[in-house]
């Protein structure tokens, strides 16, 4: 049984509950960040951290948590080794329903819970993705992490209901991102082409993490939205989250990217990424 | 003290809570409706459960919740002779978190309270509303009527903080609806002129009778998108809404609509709905 934290309380799991009149529930006036847990130790806190202030300021929710204690005795009390911790912060409750928050705003509801799994040995690593593209109908305030994510749940059924890994979401003509990942191309000359970060996609703290590595490994990025004709010519595909790190690839709306397998440039950042996680 | 209904038990409202892993707080899986109390009745309940069932099928929620009975019960233990019964129906909570649902889904949250107020003698039918014009930047699929509603939220409180009472979208160059309400104008040869019902806005129950009170004045209808500069120079423009009926808007962008003061066709409009919902 997990203990769940909720505004400085914890909670046996089964008994973690908000009001009803919460404003992320009736709303969705809520944010939230997923930050991976590896041997034992948080990754990437600080970068966690400025994207919920970014998040939170968009969705005019005012917190000032110190999230690095909570987190880590989240981590500690649910015995997580590897995994993620999830925080979700809302508009919080006034005990009844109106879009206009009362003046001063109640408290924000503030929610952390962990789950243990495979981050680094993960199976679609080996495997890679069959994803399809489907049309980005989102709405447009996309560099805010809020949990307005109907649409992206609407998908990973289509997908699922497909026999496939996921979708990549196509927004005039080009890919913006995946339903829950940044999305990535390596072309035939080996340049590495992804949506630049503005309001039409999540500003990834994987993706900041990559490019770091790729220009590392003395690659050339544009950082330019790609098309579906593009995506299907590349030599190699893959997104990249926060607990599923860097995941190749390998179809893409029943074609074949590059051999098929996962591209040889994926797994090398891929590896080279967990590397800089294990060493942190 | 209200008595909040939960999944068929009633809970004092301070006590009425769901799980922090309930899909409609994590994911905005999650669908509503309110529907207007008048002398006691509640009003439309047949358009708004059709609405209903036509949001569940778009956001992935199966529920079959006979709701007229527990509707009758919400209103008679809260007393409630005038205002509106909000109900919420959640994609669930399968106790964690992850975007595709377990299959079997788990049992839908369903949820149910009351608002007692003022329907009829709304003070801003008198006044009328001043209102902004904001870009619509929402998700596309706008004829469910889901709590993805942030944007709305976000925009309201623009408003508010300008002075004003609320904010009109406009999409492509055209009006699409109001925050909370669809948007319509009366033009200077006196035709009502509204947005069609796609996906681009929300199917509203009051528009529909609206619709039908006009038509029934003799009036003639075009059910096309208009632009801000229709808007500006139209003789008339109201909202419709269930809870808020009929709102005439006196100002927009700082523009007077008409002579500024609520137009004599909307108020018509409205005197014959509120005549057609006591007799119901």
């Amino acid at each position: 049984m997990r203990s769940v934290w909720i505004n400085g309380e914890w909670f046996p799991e089964a008994e973690a509950k908000v009001s009803v009149f919460d404003r992320g529930l009736l709303f969705s006036q809520s944010v939230y960040e997923v930050v991976p847990v590896i041997a034992g130790r948080l990754c990437n806190m600080a970068y966690h951290l400025a994207r919920l202030a970014r998040s939170q300021a968009v969705a005019g929710i005012a917190d000032t948590t110190d999230w690095q204690a909570v987190f880590e005795e989240a981590v500690a009390r649910n015995g997580v080794t590897e995994g993620r911790v999830y925080l979700q912060v809302t508009g919080g409750s006034a005990g009844d329903r109106d879009f206009l928050s009362p003046r001063p705003a109640p408290q924000p509801t503030r929610i952390v819970f962990t789950q243990s799994g495979a981050v680094v040995d993960h199976p679609q690593a080996r495997s890679g993705l069959r994803i399809a593209l489907k049309p980005d109908l989102r709405w447009n305030l996309r560099s805010a992490k809020t949990t307005q994510l109907l649409y992206a749940v609407l998908m990973k059924e289509e997908a699922r209901a497909a026999g496939l890994d996921d979708a990549w979401l196509v927004e005039d003509g080009r890919v913006t991102e995946g339903t829950s990942s940044n999305a990535h191309i390596i072309d035939q000359r080996g340049v590495l082409i992804s949506h630049p970060v503005d309001r039409g996609v999540l500003p990834g703290v994987t993706r900041i993490c990559v490019m770091e590595i790729v220009r590392g490994m003395g690659l050339t990025v544009e950082e330019r939205p790609f098309t579906p004709d593009e995506l299907y010519a590349a030599r190699e595909a893959f997104c990249s989250a926060a607990s599923a790190l860097v995941l190749p690839v390998v179809e893409v709306d029943g074609r074949t990217i590059g051999d098929g397998l996962p591209g040889e440039l994926t797994r090398a950042i891929r590896a080279a990424y967990v590397e800089r996680l294990l060493q942190a």
